[in-house]
């Protein structure tokens, strides 16, 4: 791998704030910024890592785009899963390169890139979505990622039962997810595991009930981020944090 | 793949109440617990997810063990990487199948499981380890989740620079770590990310400082994670927590 | 106000590891702790903030206990309000010395503790629960820390309503507090506030429900606390703390 | 006491929102609002706990301001004490009505409201402040909250000492506060809590330092305040909190 940008590589340009803005290489346009504007075709050949100047000086330096970076810069009309929420789910599921996966709802697919990004080249996630308008979403943001190969975004109703019959890890995202548990169930392999985000306490209450009998293991848990702010001699958390985004359920399937 | 108990798989097994023990299935041996004894003999051909019963009659259910059992279940003369930490580490420093990584000191060789785990079958992980009981430590822990093939543990001090020159992601986690930030910086290729899990404040401060000038986007959090206790009209978080593991530091490295 | 220890102090010992001791110097007796004996009687005269050394030479200070010691020391058969939790419930309820307030239930006594520090020597609590032998230890908790004379302890169940229709802020802290709204809307003056304390959702949601109607600017918070282990180049938060206590409603009184 | 609104007043307006306002009753002007126009003059004579119209018909109801509200409403050009906070200050300083209590830099006033607050009518708050336009400000939102009779405020630096020699609780929220340790310990008397209110680490460190050898029972805490949004079906935590704000430090003061 040459490390240097690439045309129709998607970049992330970041400033001496922390700024980031991800674009595209090839485009031959111009990204428009409060510290001057970038020539986006001028950035081709740069090794990353380096330093580019915008117009007026300001230094901006490039880098490859994590997984982290694609789903904060996605397209999110929808609530989506945060990196912070993304540890337990990874850790706690089982999941790994090679494993296939199924989850819905797929919102605007930002649990499908991450479930995509770890399971590719030989595994594969198969996300389920009613809404037209979100898989078009999920689809263009799954695309910048390059990882459209790794996901079969299905149109259709989770609750309903879904086509694969050997999930290693089920995933749910939807509002009424203990209608989905039964399916979730059929899908399955003995002893894998079913994880699922909600933002209510009431929805992990008929959740976590809905599982009994057909999981073990159950457990939910929230997960809390917080800033450090660090300069010399200065040093104190951030001011500011994110109180909640979900509460994360997850349990075994068991077989009798 | 069967979906049952192999000879010579580690499995775990849990009871009704959550409690886990990994073991082997083909040692001809027995495992006691205060749930009564099992033959771990007789726990071959069972599918995963199914239950046995103990001597006194108790259940027990069995499941492939996921990355997080694997770490949690491991022998831990070391404080270790959590869980709850490892969503930030996969997800900011960039690394997935195929990854070259970086890491030191190994420890108990927690977070090359987790690296191992999600960078095979094509990537590789290279920890460094003073110290060789600590070496001796990981490599069972590493041998009993089946990662030994993908990493390579190297005795030697990574303050002193390392042999890697391609290093797509860089991992610390030693008590002085800000005397390994030249050492990263010259392995990790451009934009690549070094990522330092610290319990001290004062090494975030004294880490964060080195990294200015050679790393860009540094920024440190910290993880919190809550349990919630799930029963049927009492739902509420749980009692005790763990207040404090490490601060994450990350950066991005920059050439000039 | 002579700051020594004269007969009949309830005082605090305090080892250099921060263990603390709550005695009496009046009795003639012997304390006996892994630290070594001490006399009480041999405390009297020993002027505050001073140490006295146990019979194996180990010092311990004194000092006179603050509300929060006094809670914390009680005798506690049942769940309590933490130090953590007060400080809403004494700034958001609008309570200062003078003023009139009711709870209830009891329990071992320790919201009657801190309310009744706080609006002495004019202001009283009425307390309200069913169970003798709560009563008996709040008056015992309560009696130890002096506050006897600003309390009335009154067997009954403050849902069925309370002697007292001017109250200036009142307290629940029983199993089913959305029974209790109407006897704390009718007791209350209007605007004053009406605080719950619960340990699960499913209260919370009932009691906010309740009150509707009968209260404006209903808010919920709960409250963490973390310690933070200073030491000098190695300082960092604590290892575990305590996950979650209660949640706490608080409300304004309106009339129509 | 006359439940109802005196000429004079200082009284919280509501709306149905929680959005609040804290007026005066007697001045003839009228409080605009989003959702209109209030008389306040009109107001005189109204019960506390009742609402009235806006011009546009909307709905506010009045109260009387809790110490919180004094505080959360006051002019506040310096960074302040949250309530969250104060509840250890309370319980942990050892205070309560009748406490002689020194306090320095006085700020805004926030913490001399409070203090204030818990110690009148017979206990009195000392602070000290170098900056004359601090000590305006934190005149005019005491004497706001009708506190000034039980507040001196000296022009003067705390850390070069203090007048008071008989302290039963001492304050510290400056940014050098260890520089003050020597002046707290002189004026304390023995066994009484010093109390330190931090936002860096660096500052704890510091500090907690400065005091060995002359207090004991040396701790340091963080409190985090997280919001629940309680809606039938529909409860969970806020997403946006405040991260930080401030670490506090407290010791027992010792004598040899």
């Amino acid at each position: 791998m040459e490390n240097k940008v690439e045309p129709g590589d998607t970049l992330l340009l970041i400033d001496s704030k922390g700024k980031k803005w991800m674009v595209q290489a090839s485009l031959g346009r111009t990204l428009s910024t409060h510290r001057g504007e970038i020539s986006l075709q001028e950035l081709i050949g740069t090794p990353y890592g380096a330093s580019v100047r915008t117009k007026i000086g300001e230094r901006v330096w490039l880098a490859r785009p994590t997984c982290e970076d694609f789903i904060m810069k996605s397209r999110r009309p929808t609530q989506i899963v945060y990196p912070k929420d993304m540890g337990i789910l990874l850790t706690r599921s089982g999941i790994g390169p090679g494993s296939l996966v199924v989850e819905g709802g797929t919102g605007s697919g930002a649990l499908a890139t991450l479930l995509a990004w770890f399971v590719r080249p030989n595994g594969h996630v198969f996300s389920y979505e009613t809404r037209r308008d979100f898989i078009e979403t999920a689809t263009r943001n799954l695309g910048r990622a390059g990882l459209l190969d790794y996901v079969t975004l299905k149109e259709g109703d989770i609750t309903a039962g879904v086509d694969e019959e050997d999930a290693q890890a089920f995933f749910l995202d939807i509002g009424d997810p203990w209608r989905a548990i039964p399916a979730a169930h059929r899908s399955l392999i003995g002893g894998a595991v079913l994880s699922v985000i909600m933002p209510t306490y009431n929805q992990v209450e008929k959740t976590a009930e809905s599982m009994k009998g057909m999981f073990t293991d159950i457990q939910t848990v929230e997960i809390l981020m917080r800033n450090v702010l660090v300069r010399r001699g200065r040093t104190r958390p951030g001011s500011r944090m994110i109180g909640h985004t979900a509460f994360l359920t997850t349990g075994r399937k068991t077989i009798s």
